[in-house]
């Protein structure tokens, strides 16, 4: 009955915490890989109790459950590229630390997530410490955010310069490659460095508001595009093209932060009506069909 | 930034075990739902330590976090419909029923869940007893397979007219519509009962094998359909024929029981490249090209 002639697809590895409103974490990171052709399996660091509103409670998985779901599916299936996203406290980053060195991945996207869109704490402070001095080194790109590459570095961002320093400052702690999302600066941009060139990704209204999700989903589709063999700056652009995509085709889902159309490329989209309302670059939102 | 003008899609609730291996429970839930253009939230019941080979153990979810996941859900996100999967154990399944009642839902298809595919139990005894008792007649549709049948009703089924006796007998329970599903029988049929008529939905080549997921999947694809205002057998109807393609497609991802490709229909086949490789109907797999 099974049918043995349809290809296998890349296996991607999300490590994350579960957001029941499904806009970030574990459901994000397995959208996004479905989305770009890939099969996604998933260990859950957390049950977090969250809609697109807030955080309410978060309930970091036992250490030993973690490991057995990571160690049953490194028992069982090729994984291409692991992503990894919030890890509750340091007991369980300690676990994926010791999975990276017990199996050696080609591409491992470390987004050092610390709190959540709406500001709840998602990893303790020895956590911290240990993704500063221990699980980047283990990574092939760490992806933070502007605060979360403060925290990391203790340098203060706040303009490009300060990013690229930031960035600089990551390698020499032991990161191979860093991106550092600046979407929610004053201009939105993201610095990438690979130890050998600062390559800056910009785009002029790509200013990230009032959705969730969009670091898991970032991280997930470069780690989608790194094991299709793209090469890291080529990889990094095509996934801020994606998630840049899905955020302009958010959700009117809940009361909250909209969660974004991780599915958007797979729908087909309205005709422009006239030439006024034809899109001005790759970035514009779809045009509305004109009322009839 | 987010783009208003993007419609809202049905949302629909999984109450469902999670499986790290994604093949079954919240994650082919969602992908279901994805597949069928609907937004998918998830209440997690439990973690399973599970792959393609088997489920080496299972953490049920403390009852007041469940309740704390789906209370947080409910009030965030207008619910179209509710697909209940693993319960775990009777605490979990009371926290459901509670739910059931505190919330007036159109549509909720009850999968009373007892085993995995392979042989695990995934409900204790007290959990079996308030399905058969309490949470069937707060369902819109109770869809067991044949061994889950039995034990609801105490009936043994060997045949076709055994299933018709059993489904007659979970209405008379308190079931107001009833899909039992013959997957597994030497004939592969599964029959619909809403208290009115029989129907009887068969083909001649699906049975089940070597895959798992496939009781998740077409709970969550009937969801989907009646959440789209299909009448009920209608809805099984669509929801057949879409598992079935699932499985004629799935993939070889791990050593076992292999997942299905939720995204089938998003992809493009190959064309048949001669009459006599031509499907001989709907639910043939994709010949395959020509070897050249």
């Amino acid at each position: 009955m099974s049918n043995p002639t349809n290809a296998a697809p890349p296996i991607l590895l999300s490590i994350a915490g579960f957001d029941p409103s499904c806009g970030a974490g574990t459901a994000a990171d397995l959208k996004t890989f479905a989305a770009h052709g890939c099969y996604g399996v998933a260990a859950i660091t957390a049950l977090t109790v969250q809609n697109t509103q807030s955080v309410e409670d978060v309930h970091n998985t036992p250490a030993a459950t973690l490991r057995a779901q990571l160690e049953v599916l490194a028992r069982d299936v090729e994984i291409a590229a692991v992503k990894i996203g919030m890890l509750g406290n340091r007991g369980n980053a300690v676990v994926v630390g010791e999975f990276l060195d017990a199996h050696k991945f080609a591409h491992v996207v470390l987004d050092p997530l610390m709190k959540s869109s709406t500001g709840t704490e998602l990893l303790d402070a020895g956590g911290v410490k240990y993704i500063a001095t221990e699980l980047m080194k283990r990574a092939s790109v760490v992806t933070p955010n502007v605060a979360e590459a403060e925290i990391l570095t203790g340098l203060a961002i706040k303009e490009l310069a300060d990013m690229e320093a930031a960035a600089r400052k990551l390698v020499e702690m032991g990161a191979r490659a860093v991106i550092i999302k600046g979407g929610h600066m004053e201009r939105p941009v993201d610095v990438l460095f690979d130890g050998n060139e600062v390559v800056t990704l910009g785009s002029d209204r790509v200013k990230i508001e009032n959705t969730h999700g969009t670091g898991c989903t970032f991280a997930s589709a470069l780690a989608a595009q790194l094991a299709a063999g793209r090469p890291f700056s080529e990889a990094a652009m095509l996934a801020k093209a994606y998630v840049t995509k899905a955020i302009e085709k958010s959700y009117p889902v809940g009361k909250g932060r909209l969660p974004l159309d991780h599915f958007y490329r797979l729908k087909i989209e309205p005709p422009a009506r006239g030439l006024h309302e034809v899109p001005q670059h790759g970035m514009h939102p779809a045009a509305e069909p004109a009322a009839h």
